[in-house]
């Protein structure tokens, strides 16, 4: 990582302490441990069959790392195309045109051009225009689409990430894309780029390929993600804004619609369900495309082909459940993962609800950086979450704590039964310290109300690392040892 | 303040980075600025009429502090008594027990007892027990209630703040008590050492008087209030919860359902729109006392008298802002108070939510303790509120930042204009630095819907201290240097 240097303060603006000099001495506290063991080597063969990737460094970020890459379907089939995006009110340009094309498309897409570095967000009619720019630079140097796909016209999806108030460097990316669009490649290492070039504050590249069995036929899927702030998604079909990126392919033969809506409920279950800080952004989008080539034979998965589409959907809700939690693995600070699991709940948003609130709160979030087993602010968190009034019986809320699956001792360790701190907790402390000790902590929320529905949330700590990371204005993401005017940092 | 020495680790928890070791280190960054200046010192005559105060260390902290009060009204005219309490679904046994209390007794009381050091939350039966105790020990303590309050026995209303989890040492409250109603004082020092009996993690005592005149005659107000973390209330009326408390007592004369509705207007303009970390406390109680005193030949105010009633009403909620903007300065770790002030809203809940959103954003709150004027944190926070789609239109939003009082400049400095970064924005980046590094910072966000709904939110910076405050179980704060296992910190 390159640090900028510091910037002058206008005298008027001298003080005894400064923030800038302070910070910079060190965050104090734990340091956020090396991620990479997050990192996944595949095969070419694990990869779905028929999209080719590339990824360059076309000049958007100045320290040379890779900020630009495109994904192409190249199946004979048409390729469903489906997108969750940001409901933040403030939505960035990419967000409008993905949704703008696929509507238009009724999900049909050739592929898409991600670029980091740079948000495109509140940019403005430029921002959308250079946003078009970006799609038309892709569709328009690919070959005519093939007949198979139908007389409608199939375009190119877009996604950008980094910091907001810019605008692109539009001429850098369409005198690229054509280069990246001549040069497509189907293997592990052209895939491994592409998923470096979506990369903004990652300290590491998210990817992961899975396979399954769909109707006799071997299905497979791969995963690119990038976010470590800014986390908190809430996104719904086609509503478009942009720090956590993702895209799922797979090779599968799924009709758009029901693509679209698997996608949201995989949505909902996963990107929807972590947060690192609690800031929902402008840009968040999932993408999610299926090509055919996997199953040549097999016409498209619908809605009504309940087996195999819940198949498909329970896949792809897993998968993206595992492409989600690399972002939380790899949250701006982190020193643990933290698992909040809420059942017993009269519904499912109920149960969600609840998950949500515990993993957003600051106090919480601390006394899980300092190991601390601290029930009292477990349960003040389930308590203020805003489900209506009556809903939560304080009477029948237990919490426990679940060991990691590398603990020796297997057994739950209960804190508060039916409401009570439970009878054995003092004399259990050593447990419930040897427990907050593991990197992965796992919180159980059992709302007493039968068997009900239940809700996952996945979070991490709050670090002294976050506050330096996102509260140094010394401190420059890896992504730009360009000049950054404060106002404009993410 | 005191710390404790450090936990013995089981020899299975023991790692090469204790997160207690290295925390102790230091928070890093800049330190939190001493609070004192926020103390005022007030004449014996400033203070309401008719209203007798005490207060004791009765062994609840370790450490010798003030740990107990008592507030009696001495009035001859019945006093009315309104309480606003937590909404958190988890309230605490003293919350019940006020909140009953006033039930029964159509909003009347003698007074309160308060303890600080133990919350009495998640207490069960035994709990409420000693809720009961407590105030049955001050009620009886007191001379008979005077003829001239009607037949019907007022009680003693009853506020604890402190750790969770653990049974009040009830006889050292009951047999202090009724020493402190046989040595009430009215003057200065007697009210200081009350203001101190409330403290918990706050670093300075909260009183605050005021003066005003009521129909021709001089009304005097007194407000304490305590809380420095799990600061986010939400009280409605008549719902018991602890970490904010805080107390108006006033020698103006006004019927009891006319107190509860000034006082539900005024917390929600006041303590319901700070917040230091988002938490709701289980304990969170503003209580008011109005005792007569003031204006003996004016009958009770109601909310027919609309003159009278707007004019106490509106002095209730400068007041009560008054004295939680003192909660927010106090804020754990906190470098910073900042101004959220949301206009232009088509309704008062929207510009509310606004306000809370950004008030809380963790993105917005490190930039604000970095010190850097980042508009599109803010900008983030405005689109993700919970507002319903569509009620923010992003092209009309315009965000400015208003110079601090002290400003040789009063200019404000406009950052985004109608949804857009504001043309000079580059060239003015000296003076958004200047106005960033300000104790006091004030955001100002028009929603350009006319002249519209406004709402303020006042919260504090996020800071490396906020994190060491909260997440090094070595931290313990000044009342306690018991020994306190880390599940009962609150």
């Amino acid at each position: 990582m390159t640090t900028s240097p510091a910037r002058a303060l206008p005298t008027l603006a001298r003080r005894a302490f400064s923030t800038t000099a302070a910070v910079a001495k060190g965050s104090g506290g734990k340091p956020t441990p090396n991620k990479d063991h997050h990192i996944v080597q595949y095969n070419d063969d694990d990869f779905p069959r028929g999209f080719g990737v590339a990824a360059t460094h076309c000049g958007i970020k100045k320290n040379g790392a890779l900020d630009l890459g495109v994904l192409v379907s190249v199946s004979e089939r048409p390729t469903a195309a489906a997108a969750c995006t940001t409901r933040n009110a403030f939505k960035a340009a990419p967000v409008t045109v993905t949704t703008e094309l696929l509507a238009s498309t009724d999900g049909r897409a050739r592929g898409f051009v991600v670029n980091s570095g740079c948000a495109n967000a509140v940019t403005g009619s430029q921002g959308l225009d250079n946003a078009w720019a970006m799609s038309k630079s892709l569709t328009n140097a690919l070959a005519p689409q093939p007949e198979t796909w139908g007389k409608e016209k199939a375009g190119s999806l877009v996604m950008s990430t980094g910091v907001i108030g810019q605008q692109l460097p539009i001429e850098k990316i369409t005198s690229a894309v054509p280069k990246l669009a001549g040069n497509l490649g189907l293997d592990s290492k052209s895939w491994m780029d592409l998923a470096r070039a979506f990369m903004t504050t990652d300290t590491f590249p998210k990817l992961r390929c899975r396979s399954f069995n769909l109707a006799g036929q071997t299905i497979r899927m791969v995963g690119i993600d990038k976010g470590a702030g800014m986390i908190a998604p809430n996104m719904g079909p086609a509503v478009p804004h942009a720090t956590l990126l993702g895209v799922i392919a797979t090779d599968a033969a799924i009709a758009p619609s029901a693509l679209q809506s698997a996608l949201n409920y995989a949505v909902d279950r996963s990107f929807n369900s972590i947060t690192v800080d609690g800031d929902m952004s402008t840009n968040d989008t999932i993408l999610a495309l299926a090509n055919g080539m996997g199953t040549p034979g097999n016409s498209e998965i619908h809605e009504g082909m309940v087996a195999e589409y819940e198949l498909f959907r329970n896949e792809l809700t897993s998968f993206a459940q595992d492409l989600a939690k690399l972002v939380v693995h790899d949250g701006e600070g982190a020193t643990k993962f933290v698992t909040v699991h809420v059942h017993g709940a009269p519904s499912y948003d109920v149960a969600k609800t609840v998950a949500s609130s515990v993993a957003n709160s600051n106090l919480v979030k601390t006394a899980m950086y300092g190991e601390d087993a601290n029930w009292g602010r477990i349960l003040c968190a389930v308590g203020y979450s805003s489900v209506p009034e009556g809903t939560i019986d304080p009477h029948k809320v237990s919490v426990s704590m679940i060991p990691a699956k590398d603990d020796p001792v297997q057994t739950p360790m209960v804190l508060l039964k039916d409401g009570e701190p439970d009878a054995n907790l003092e004399a259990n402390e050593d447990r419930a310290t040897n427990l907050i000790q593991s990197e992965n902590v796992t919180i159980d929320i059992d709302l007493g109300q039968g068997k009900g529905e239940a809700a996952t949330y996945w979070t991490c700590d709050l670090s002294h690392d976050y506050v330096t990371i996102n509260g140094d204005v010394s401190f420059v993401p890896p992504f730009a040892d360009q000049k950054l005017t404060p106002q404009y940092r993410t």
